[in-house]
């Protein structure tokens, strides 16, 4: 009595590999943990202390469905303030977490039988949230030569009748690397010009260490774009991310959010009032720094012990890695590397089938010390076989 | 660019109701509230308690998709406390509101074509979860004679070959009304037979007014349960609830949970904790004793009026009453309600489409305060008709 489409849904490999490197630890073993997508950094004081007053203050009770609406406009006040562009309230919907935004847009957009493109590699929940909707998720292979990133050339050579969107990560899980703002026009261009819908997650937008970022929403008002408390803001567990969608579309957001979710969690739409304060935005300035420190040890210290890193990881915080120096099987390779170094990686299937079986992502989502003690391990694994 | 879905998903029209109440209220004007399906009721202070020290506890990360294990053993615990049922702490997965589980039960049961049989009247997003995946809702028209509820008979008549399953809400969102056991018992035999699904949607179970509710889960292993922290534990705005399903449906579940919204919020699951609490349940109890109160003021109260309530309103917050003796257009009478007597309620065209000109749903959400100056300006209305 199962759907068919759990066949074609399957658990992340990296789960396993968490579940024995937690076994491993309950053992007495001290793993290196570098398969982890969340930040090491409890939210900052700042939110929780806002979580906190929140919710002595009663703040119990379902909010409208498409969120706060002090939230919606603190968020339009920082796009105008760090990107100096005018995106209205009315236009962003709060979401639980950058997952609700991913689901009410497939929700909105993708028919059955239409098909989506996507790179491989990329998030993997993507693929699976538009086949959730009877969609046809289309992976198109990139490289780290230039960018791993969809760009208006393979968009319009994967182009068919049936496609109605392209969807990007910029700065990408798993690769760090963000697609340049003349390319990211280009590409927008290339899908209005069929009459598709461009959908940007930003969720890595301010883990970036190169200069300023940018917003896809600087190039036009039809561009969807998805964001997040969790990563840049240290949110994960509070469930809290947002959207922002051209002004006709906010209608039918609004009764599909009533449907699906009737609204995100209160406490966390209070808490992230205080994201935007200037006392939080030194602490998360703060934690970039450090994640910037981290990818500028790690992506060197990967490079020598012979993994291969293409591209520009300039955002986010992952390293792809082409082990394929060590190992034809990267799946198993981890396992190895778990078992035998201590270490623990995500397998490049998580993320798609394009040279899947020759990749790693690494996270720096720990310490400068833990990183080292990681790579250390490596070099004394790698020395060995 | 719009998928085509989205034509049939409309906003609820309490929802314009709500927005011209709060409009109203803005000018000056006193609204009584009978439309809202929320308790009034803050969260119990030793729930929000147990949130606040977990946030400053620092617990503000990912739990496991399928929950914190304390907390699903704590549930399990529950029902075997309650109800003296077995239920493996296993089988039970933690989820963002019923809203998240019933979406993970059409997204593991649901295929394209695949047809669901649900009550009409029922809760409105019912429908749109299956159709959300492609499905079929199958609306099978019921009464109040005897008991607004699918049951053996009715699922014989309306099963084909399509049909995958039942979906069943007991107490029932907008009539109160409760499928007995012995007739849920049938109903199970039923579906059984045809190799379907049975999913009881029981977030109402513990708002029972007449003795001692039962779970569908003491009936078999078979059964799907949905269940939230919402309307009993007053948790509404926290976004928590949980489903039960037999154990082969666990990992798929899992697997589908990690790509939908990759857990529950954290604070909501450690706050929870303090949801089976001996002191907590003393507060929950007194809630419902005034939820009991309340009913038994209103029914005969809008009965005398002229409102016609069949079958046997004994659990949730809701009467369903024809308003046929008033009008043939329940949605415009809603607006005259509102508007001349300052009475808010719900139209029956938010819950189907059987009836629900002639239908109103009245919310006792409020106090008995309100609830009597709700009578008493409905009273003043009719009499001036």
């Amino acid at each position: 009595m199962k759907a068919r489409r759990l066949a074609s849904i399957t658990p992340f490999q990296v789960m396993a590999l968490l579940a024995r490197a937690r076994q491993l630890e309950s053992e007495g073993r001290r793993i290196v943990h570098m398969e982890i997508g969340e930040p090491d950094f409890d939210t900052p004081a700042p939110i929780t202390a806002a979580g906190v007053a929140a919710l002595q203050a009663g703040q119990t009770h379902y909010t409208p469905a498409l969120g706060l609406p002090a939230l919606r406009q603190a968020i339009a006040e920082d796009y105008r303030r760090r990107f100096g562009v005018e995106i209205s309230a009315q236009r962003i919907v709060i979401t639980p977490g950058a997952s609700g935004a991913l689901q009410l847009l497939s929700a909105a957009l993708v028919d059955p039988g239409s098909r989506v493109l996507m790179s491989d590699p990329g998030y993997p929940c993507n693929p699976n949230f538009v086949r959730l909707f009877g969609g046809e998720p289309v992976a198109v292979p990139v490289t780290g030569r230039p960018h791993y990133q969809l760009d208006a050339e393979s968009v319009t050579r994967h182009w068919s009748s049936a496609t109605v969107a392209a969807l990007i990560a910029s700065p990408s899980n798993p690769t760090g690397s963000v697609l340049p703002r003349a390319q990211m026009a280009a590409l927008l261009g290339a899908v209005r010009e069929r009459g598709g819908a461009l959908v940007v997650d930003e969720i890595y937008q301010n883990l970036y260490y190169e200069g300023r970022p940018y917003t896809a929403l600087e190039l036009g008002d039809d561009v969807f774009v998805i964001n997040s408390f969790s990563k840049y803001f240290g949110m994960t567990g509070w469930r809290l991310g947002w959207l922002v969608a051209p002004a006709d579309f906010i209608q039918p957001l609004d009764a599909l959010a009533q449907n699906l979710f009737l609204a995100a969690p209160t406490v966390a739409q209070y808490a992230a009032l205080a994201a935007f304060e200037p006392g939080t935005q030194t602490v998360l300035e703060q934690r970039r720094e450090e994640f910037r420190r981290r990818r500028d040890y790690l992506l060197p210290a990967l490079r020598e012990l012979g993994f291969g890193i293409d591209g520009h990881p300039a955002g986010a915080f992952y390293l792809y890695a082409d082990c394929s120096a060590f190992t034809d099987d990267s799946y198993t390779f981890c396992q190895q590397l778990l078992e035998t170094a201590g270490v623990a990686v995500t397998p490049g299937s998580d993320f798609g089938t394009q040279a899947a079986q020759r990749h790693l992502r690494f996270a720096y989502t720990t310490s400068l010390a833990q990183l080292r003690l990681g790579v250390q391990r490596l070099r004394d694994y790698l020395q060995c076989q």
